[in-house]
């Protein structure tokens, strides 16, 4: 009775539980900034309930598209970029149409193609997880992609593309590319100048992860007139609330008070690192984002001794390309010195 | 590029002015009743902004099965109950699978069904807008339809269908049947209760209209386990944000305060009902919503010179089956009072 097709789609799951030190959805581990916290708690006090959310979402558009260098007619928004991505997926995608991204990548992809009716094209990431550009560009090529996704940096596994390859997979392709920069403000370069240039390059960013803001859901899109015009008859009308475009405004307007935080992951992404490889045997993937992709015999029975300690990391341990992987989020200082301190711990025997 | 059959998709379009007196789509005309208001601003101060929301939104769907009669397992959530209708269109339609739906009717349906490739069957209300149960039976049965749609009570037309309609309805349909009860509140009869009888009946309600939060995005859905599974499956993760949920929440446990009202919201509509039909010649349609539908000879001018005076109603002069009609949502009751004088001026001559 349902729509063909949708009976093995799986459930994205999430085990919800209290933990301690919660490092497994690359979250922020800070609430927002307090001069920014109380600006909010101001602005959210003085909502109109009762009344829809402006349906053009014009302030919010305008001020990111002047803080980005682009018109209004250049921004949309989503319910965190998750949203601006399934739309996109399901714009470009469809019956027979192919659209390829890297593996290991961010899981929905292949949920966003399945629900979309396209053909997932899952091009494998190199051993050490970089991105081969002529791999994609082959396959785009090969199954004639409408759509092309790069995730940049690269969840789970941190790597990051370098501008110039994006670039130039983006003037190769015969199809738009979409920039996921969910992790860009922990790598420092991105894609969003080039959408002035290139007519094909699509540009998604979150408030989820640098502006530490998961909670309200917002994530915004950089593109052509053409393809924010298109993402606007897909999307519902009055689709992002007044709460989430009210508290994304004020963050966007006050983004300057997140570098320290910003800053201060990076400091502690390297500094975890180094610690790692260090003082154990544990291989630490170079990152540009915040977290760390750790590969270890026995992954699982860290995840599991970790949890048992109170702390939530997201194992990897049994999935394709990888296998004894677990990801961590970096956290504040002293969550970080005991997360280091157990994962050494293990190392020399602790269960 | 895109995806075909997109390019005459329509943008739902809502003309944002500043108005004096705001009685067009349909909202609750006062804020959040003061101790809920106080409530929520109390609770949005302890939001954690930085972590995702619950992605099984448990509490609120626990709160909403127990003040329903149903299980957690019967309800899920969307941003407003279009999302839900959405996700219903998507799920049960496709490419040649048929929807049937009333028209006129709440204009998305026609959208929604284009959006998810459906074939769209319209069957007419008979002319004083009420609905013949056999054209839906006879038209679902015609077009081997996959789900049919009932708004009741109706928008724009304001009418409503009996329970023992809806009733006959679901038991006789060979598909699933949506009961659309965004105005239930102001009527009184809800297909709820069936739910637990009938595998085949969904019902949708939502926290726009009585419950004064249309600026949240809240709506919800009660149904069989089956239908509630799908639709998880095919929502996107942490879709609704921790904002309304918060909100919404506290507007479910706290909903007796807004009796008040709802209940002076139809004593107000058949008191504009009344001074209308006695003191002009416009027909006023019995409504058992929060809005009253006028046809008149004239309605856009009618529309015009409201808006003149800073007065916005929906004016529906040129669409099919609305010739003539204009739609003005119950306000204040001062509110009220200008808009039933100014509608008698103009009856008047006014220009």
């Amino acid at each position: 009775m349902f729509r063909p097709g949708l009976d093995k789609l799986p459930v994205y799951g999430v085990e919800e539980q209290d933990w301690r030190i919660k490092v497994d959805a690359n979250e922020s581990n800070r609430n927002l900034p307090p001069l920014v916290a109380e600006r909010v708690e101001g602005r959210l006090s003085y909502v109109a309930f009762n009344r829809y959310p402006d349906i053009a979402m014009t302030e919010l558009r305008e001020e990111i598209g002047r803080g980005s260098g682009y018109d209004i007619d250049n921004v949309w928004l989503g319910n965190g970029s998750s949203e601006i991505l399934e739309k996109l997926f399901f714009l470009y995608g469809g019956v027979g149409r192919s659209i390829v991204f890297s593996v290991p990548s961010f899981s929905m992809y292949a949920i966003y193609a399945k629900i979309s009716e396209s053909t997932a094209v899952p091009v494998p990431l190199e051993a050490d997880y970089t991105l081969d550009k002529e791999k994609i560009l082959r396959a785009a090529e090969e199954h004639d992609a409408k759509l092309i996704v790069l995730c940049n940096p690269n969840n789970p596994t941190g790597t990051a593309i370098p501008l110039t390859v994006v670039e130039d997979i983006v003037r190769r392709a015969k199809c738009p590319v979409v920039v996921d920069e969910a992790y860009m403000e922990f790598y420092g370069e991105t894609a969003l100048p080039l959408v002035a240039q290139y007519p094909n390059l699509i540009v998604a960013r979150t408030f989820s992860k640098a502006y530490g803001a998961a909670g309200i859901r917002a994530g915004y899109v950089i593109a052509n007139e053409e393809v924010i015009a298109m993402l606007r008859k897909v999307s519902m009308p009055y689709h992002i609330n007044k709460l989430t475009l009210t508290v994304a405004e004020t963050i966007f307007q006050m983004r300057d008070e997140f570098i320290p935080y910003i800053q201060q992951t990076i400091i502690e992404r390297e500094r975890m690192a180094a610690f790692i490889e260090t003082e154990t045997d544990i291989t630490v993937y170079p990152s540009s984002t915040n977290f760390l992709l750790l590969k270890v015999e026995g992954a699982g029975e860290l995840a599991k001794y970790l949890a048992s300690i109170g702390i939530a990391v997201r194992s990897f341990a049994n999935a394709p390309m990888l296998e004894n992987c677990i990801r961590i989020t970096i956290g504040t200082t002293a969550e970080n010195d005991e997360i280091m301190s157990a994962i050494k711990r293990w190392c020399k025997g602790a269960k």
